[in-house]
């Protein structure tokens, strides 16, 4: 005999039992059925790519964590990290069979060789939308629209959608400058760097204010300029409401031709956004949004539930107008959003907003014993009920005694159960047996499918 | 400039551009519709795992076309080359947490490093139901009740589906042996191995019956036994009917209890499979099926379209009794079918069976000029659309002339088209335009959304 090999499942990834897999794929129809109304399409691309392909826009974070191997012909391949860099590679590649803008929806999983943690796996799903083709703020703003659309549709009434515009960042980055030169100072090694800025002020939800100021002490150590990022902070956290934030920006930005076009893109954002239908309370203009990937350009937007805010952001994503060039002779301007399914699913379960599910039949078919008529009526008994488009489980195992069928239905919680004896049988009745309360009736075979959508819509 | 990567592909590998993803897309939920309809249930299980576990029953051919690496943690990891083996695992890994029998679907990706062909990639989907923990052969009739009722909602209705005993096979070998016995000769090196009987008579689809007999000399080169093997391939390849076929096969194995318990079994899920309300046409006894994987213990089956016999088997399967044991320290009895839905995509465009569309949008809401109260109007209307139900696409790029907007709609396949211009807006109405006739009328806001409901269901 054959060893037994020990079952176990590799550090980081997970199995979705069907009462986990049941919410989860109701979250993902509603989810894609956003997208369409939307007017997306779906786009699929291969989980596995050249490993040039997946890494052209990486940074050496992304890097280190990529699935990587060689193939059966010692091809260097990878698995997908994330969705955006494909949907680059087929614009490029396909450039001309497809239409501009370009709206496709994406939806499946990636792979990083991240520390596993709480809600955090190697392997997840995320769902993207990108508009690709338009410069046009409207379509950020749609972005906007989606990301509250879906989170109405999962039941969410409680997030906050920050967004932001990267230019700020720029030009932050030549008002440090200036703030150094004017503070006769000279430049440290490497002088500022607009990276190391963001990703610093990036930070802020997770080291909160004194870690970025940390942070940026070992960016530029200098007192002018960090008196000046001081400032920045202060306005970022303000109590202002949006327009007001936007109006100290400009201030602050007076100088600057880039900071005062990322004002005047945020002020843009805002105003269709509104026009949009979204709520005032859900929208946040919120300088500290920097979003890690270099990728971004333009507006960056994550979205977090007031209630639940240790999930991180649900939904996030930007514009990132030069991400097709490295594939293709010239760029196209993009943008796009992507919920992180993982973290929305936790959130909503502690929310208690998932509603969870044991099983997808509504009614299980006994068979009242072993005899081939018994089994006969049962069998024609599922067959009508899944004609009629009800969800109904056929027991599988005649020969069980009807108390161990009744067990099986408590124990995925199927709501309906019907029991098909040869007296009822004879009397052209099934009895209908509610699950919840134990109690019966009888009903006629031909109202059987009638009667179950009855109950269920009450 | 960081220089360009070139796009490509894979070999082997390819997208799905929304022409060919929106039809998959409906497929793959319908045939989700149906496996509910059953009363199965949705699990997932990683794509990664330890190579022990997706090879434990794995045969030579399986572990060499199996994508295997080491991870970050220097694991021997690899991606999963089907989905039933991890069905097996789960079963043995949360035992008591499943209720029997288990009914389970899952749909998802898998690779092979096999040479790419027609119809033939590295990374496919497979759909898999499955039912775990009941011998009764009630399970195998549905598992083809399965198979028709898929069929018949992607509009399939020329679908034959044949089935077979793997137990045969056993009882053909027994019976081998014994004419090479009553022939009075001896037996060549290693002699008569059953897998490469089955191995021979699998190919008869591919090779032809000439072919198989080649095959069978070299296993087995001895008059008697070739006969035999005839005798064998005559009868399975008769005009006979199911009833006739079993009764046939019943006299050839005559003096073999598992032949006779395998025609036994036969002639069950046939009676079974008819009760199923299965019509006849679609139902094929048919002793050469032998379904390639090592682990199949009794019925076994596959389903040919008459009209596209090329494409293979679209839908195939079996019943396993001993896989869940490689993990667990009992057995379980399981049985189940998977939709091979690249070859059954291939196969329903080939019969112009396939919803084609380019467009999950019903209709175009366009911009009649980038005036703030244009862009302002069809954004209402877009979203009002949007609350309705009906999937509406806002052309992005405010600035576009209406004639280009007119040609994305064209292109793109989307039957209606809004035009809100001013004079329009004045007048509470719209200007709504068929693209395929051209024809345009004017419709008042307030019914635009009943309007186009009501055309698409015409």
């Amino acid at each position: 005999m054959p060893r037994r090999v020990e079952p176990r499942l590799l550090k980081g990834f997970r199995d979705y039992l069907p009462e986990m897999m049941i919410p989860r794929t109701r979250l993902l129809r509603r989810i894609a059925g956003v997208f369409e109304r939307f007017g997306f399409e779906p786009l699929d691309t291969p989980t596995l790519e050249y490993s040039d392909i997946l890494l052209a826009k990486a940074g050496p974070e992304q890097e280190k964590l990529i699935y990587r191997f060689k193939d059966h012909g010692d091809r260097d391949v990878a698995m997908r990290y994330e969705l955006t860099i494909s949907l680059a590679r087929v614009l490029a590649q396909y450039s001309t069979d497809l239409p501009r803008p370009f709206k496709r929806y994406q939806m499946g999983p990636v792979w990083r060789a991240d520390a596993p943690g709480k809600g955090r796996f190697r392997e997840f799903w995320q769902c993207d939308v990108d508009i690709v083709g338009t410069q046009s703020l409207l379509a950020d703003a749609e972005c906007l629209a989606i990301d509250h659309a879906v989170m109405t549709a999962v039941g969410v009434n409680t997030h906050v959608i920050r967004f932001n515009n990267r230019k700020l960042f720029r030009a932050l980055g030549e008002l440090l400058v200036r703030a150094v030169y004017e503070s006769g100072d000279g430049f440290g090694d490497g002088g500022v760097s607009e990276t190391r800025i963001v990703r610093a002020v990036d930070k802020i939800d997770k080291i909160g204010r004194r870690g970025v100021e940390e942070e940026l002490k070992l960016v530029a150590p200098n007192a002018a300029m960090l008196a000046k990022l001081g400032q920045y902070l202060d306005l970022a956290q303000s109590q202002a409401d949006n327009d007001k934030r936007i109006q100290e920006l400009k201030e602050f930005f007076a100088g600057s031709r880039v900071g005062l076009q990322a004002c005047d893109e945020l002020s843009q954002v805002l105003a269709t956004a509104r026009q949009f239908d979204i709520p005032e309370q859900h929208l946040s203009v919120d300088p500290t949004i920097a979003r890690g990937l270099d990728y971004y350009t333009g507006t960056v937007f994550e979205t977090t539930l007031t209630n639940a805010p240790d999930y991180g952001s649900v939904m996030s994503g930007g514009r990132y107008d030069g991400l097709v060039g490295v594939f293709a002779n010239q760029d196209e301007p993009a943008v796009g959003i992507s919920v992180g399914v993982d973290r929305l699913i936790a959130a909503l379960d502690e929310l208690k907003l998932l509603e969870k599910s044991k099983a997808c039949a509504s009614v299980l078919v006994t068979i009242f014993d072993d005899k081939p008529e018994s089994v006969k009526q049962s069998m024609v008994i599922a067959q009508s009920l899944r004609g009629t488009g009800i969800n109904a489980e056929l027991y599988l195992d005649p020969g069980a005694k009807l108390k161990k069928q009744l067990a099986y239905a408590q124990r995925k919680e199927i709501p309906w159960v019907v029991i098909a004896g040869p007296d009822e049988t004879a009397r052209g009745e099934v009895t209908l047996r509610e699950m919840a309360t134990g109690q019966q009736m009888a009903v006629a075979l031909g109202l059987l499918s009638q009667t179950l959508c009855g109950q269920s819509a009450q």
